[in-house]
């Protein structure tokens, strides 16, 4: 029922000066589609849309927008102005901007806050940025076991709109440890004199704040949880990590699966600067050029051959290039597999051998429609016979290092999904060439 | 805090009839780390497992396991005590699992359903498995807007327990159209009296039941929402999809992009059948069989060429892989834009030369340390420079064809994630072997 708002109308509020329509809107809607327009914003139309906004639909835009983005708002207004807009905003949000804020502009903010919150601030952003503490919440509801019911209620009453959670409530010890979780239905539900210790679930699954983002993104994933805490050592509970965090902790992470496994950096976009693009996407290249010429020192091991029946050069791509597509068939299961590691190493032993067989049948169907094109093209029946060996050969190497690849990288603590499809390439572009070549040169006299 | 149960731990629960210790654990823990099991269990023991649950445990289990795991679970147990088991779970759980259990068996448990329930999920069964409607839930608590928010609260904790989501209250008008949003502590804060219009959020975003599951999730994340409505023509609620199946259709999408983005279909896994592996990865083998013959095909005009200068034979494979990998990296990046969507048409366009200069540069280092190695290999400076300018062209046609394929192909709407790098390549192959062996040939006097 919802339209967005467009970068034209956006412009068109911000020329006409319209701050009443702007706060209607951001009311109404929501902060995200202003703070996606974002980039399409020039910097005098950034420092007038902050302008526009009231203090408080500022906070909201500005915890919506991109870091980069949120950086750009944070330099159009002073440090007076910022510290007013921290009032409304969350302190991991806070700590989120302030972290990419330049070193000294930081200092300055960060003396300007309250006490309070320059702790919490502080603390937040010691945490690394990809890990569970530099993801996390410090607004939530922790009470105490010996409270009742009642006292409860009124007391999630008195702080519910300054947390992000109301669903569950995390319950603590004398000591502030972290001893269990009540759901707000059971709340709702139980006798008022009941107390919290006694309707409360012991078992809590919960992170430390070093744990690493996508871990904390299975654990939520897994067990379906609106929230997920995190503790220290000693269990006392240091905030909370929430579902929608956790999307955004997905999202992010299967993009750098995706440009990671084609040899991009996560950080490269499509309006990145020709300087970035070249330092980020060059050295793969370069990495690429080494494995290339391995690939072409082993054709060049059989000029003789190719001098002697030049239809080995035409022919040869097609073994090497089908070799580098089954294996990327295989190495992209194994991948997801290992991803998901809940396999018994029985049923991979068994897996493995499926795909020398898979490598020996599609390779024989491969290699037998080959063999024939090629008979029909060059006249010559044995190099239809042999395109057929080495096809079957490349298949099987294929599905040998596609298996073994990913399986032996992530064994070495590497990422499979980063690294796998180079040395998958180089073994069926290598060994594709070395078994067609080589049998060519072998069997010489009935080719020519 | 847990500790996931083991298949041995488990295969020991089952061996000694431990009933009592098995429904410790999933009243403790959770009933995913058993589901999670399932595949690894013999069919005896998956019966065994449903003998030793309590109905109410065995109804947790089967709503966390995979639908394959889930008919195993439900061809165990008589038809009777699999109606008991539906009267724990939810409406859609029960919708998805029916929908994997053959016909016959189908007719009759709907015969044997409640007529409430029954209706319930006839409906949901009419949905697809990917739109809105085939993941939703009729589970939530939706109010009439004159009600007062203490009636709302009473009504609230009665059905509490009966419900998905508890933090969000739909709120509907006389003719049951859903005219708003109530958030729990808005209602646990507002005054007694107040009725629920009064302080509703009238902007509610919502999804079709037709939508396809990617752009609700889209929905949810971007507004980090945790449920969205799903609605009919006549606004009326029908049910709402919950942010954990949100989460479960990211995770999805993404295992399926990865893999078909490799020629691997989403059903495939590691414990796939040998003839079910044939069926899902020859067709994609074969297709590209075709575009490997083109690539040869191109070879073959030049065999004369090749003839002359054997070091062509060995030479040309490099510039051929290097365009296929700067291909790939261009396309992923777009592939990924395009998924978002959420940049200018001026923005492609000064992309798009972007790229084109950049298969300028880049080509031209990767061209410049190619040529210097084949000079000092083959002692020949034209076929340096010859391989100079043909890794420039090769550069420059991937990033043309990585950029402009996966656009044409979201124009035509196709889906750019899975059937890009097969044109890209293509082009790559076919083009980077053109220009580098035309080039040899037009200058064949300077190579001899």
């Amino acid at each position: 029922m919802t339209e967005t708002m467009t970068l034209n109308e956006l412009i068109r509020i911000l020329n006409d000066n319209e701050a009443a329509e702007l706060s209607e809107y951001i009311e109404e809607v929501n902060a995200v589609d202003i703070a996606q327009l974002l980039p399409e914003l020039e910097d005098e139309q950034v420092w007038k849309l902050c302008s526009l906004l009231e203090v408080e639909n500022l906070a909201k835009v500005l915890e919506q927008a991109e870091d980069e983005q949120a950086v750009r708002m944070a330099e159009s207004i002073t440090n007076d102005e910022l510290i007013e807009v921290f009032s409304y905003m969350q302190k991991d949000d806070i700590a989120d901007l302030i972290g990419e804020i330049p070193d000294a502009q930081r200092k300055l903010l960060i003396k300007q806050m309250q006490v309070g919150d320059r702790n919490q601030v502080t603390t937040l952003l010691q945490y690394p940025e990809d890990s569970a503490g530099g993801i996390m919440t410090t607004a939530y509801i922790s009470l105490p076991e010996t409270m009742s019911v009642a006292e409860g209620m009124a007391k999630i009453k008195q702080t519910a709109n300054k947390t992000e959670v109301i669903e569950t409530i995390y319950v603590t010890n004398a000591r502030h440890q972290l001893t269990g979780t009540c759901n707000l239905r059971q709340i709702l539900t139980a006798p008022k004199n009941t107390t919290l210790k006694d309707i409360m679930n012991e078992n809590v699954i919960s992170v430390h704040p070093e744990d690493d983002q996508e871990a904390v993104a299975k654990l939520v994933s897994r067990y379906d949880l609106n929230a997920i805490p995190v503790i220290n050592n000693r269990k006392s509970i240091l905030g909370i990590i929430t579902v929608d965090d956790v999307i955004d902790v997905i999202v992010e992470e299967y993009n750098e699966d995706i440009l990671e496994m084609a040899g991009v950096s996560k950080e490269e976009s499509l309006t990145t600067s020709l300087v970035d693009s070249i330092r980020l996407r060059l050295p793969w290249l370069l990495i690429n050029l080494a494995t290339a010429f391995l690939a072409s020192l082993t054709v060049k091991m059989f000029e003789g051959t190719i001098e002697q029946v030049v239809a080995l050069s035409s022919t040869m791509t097609i073994v090497s290039g089908m070799g580098g597509n089954a294996g990327t068939q295989t190495q992209s299961i194994l991948v997801r597999q290992l991803a998901q590691d809940d396999i018994s190493r029985a049923k991979y032993w068994k897996a493995f051998w499926k795909e020398i067989l898979l490598g020996i049948i599609n390779g024989g169907v491969c290699g037998a429609v080959t063999g024939i094109i090629v008979y029909m093209i060059y006249g010559n029946s044995f190099l239809g016979i042999i395109i057929l060996i080495a096809m079957i050969g490349n298949l099987v190497v294929a599905g040998v290092s596609g298996f073994a690849v990913p399986v032996a990288l992530k064994k070495f603590g590497a990422d499979p999904a980063v690294s796998s499809s180079i040395f998958v390439t180089t073994a069926t572009d290598v060994l594709g060439f070395f078994i067609f070549l080589g049998l060519a040169k072998l069997f010489l006299p009935l080719l020519m």
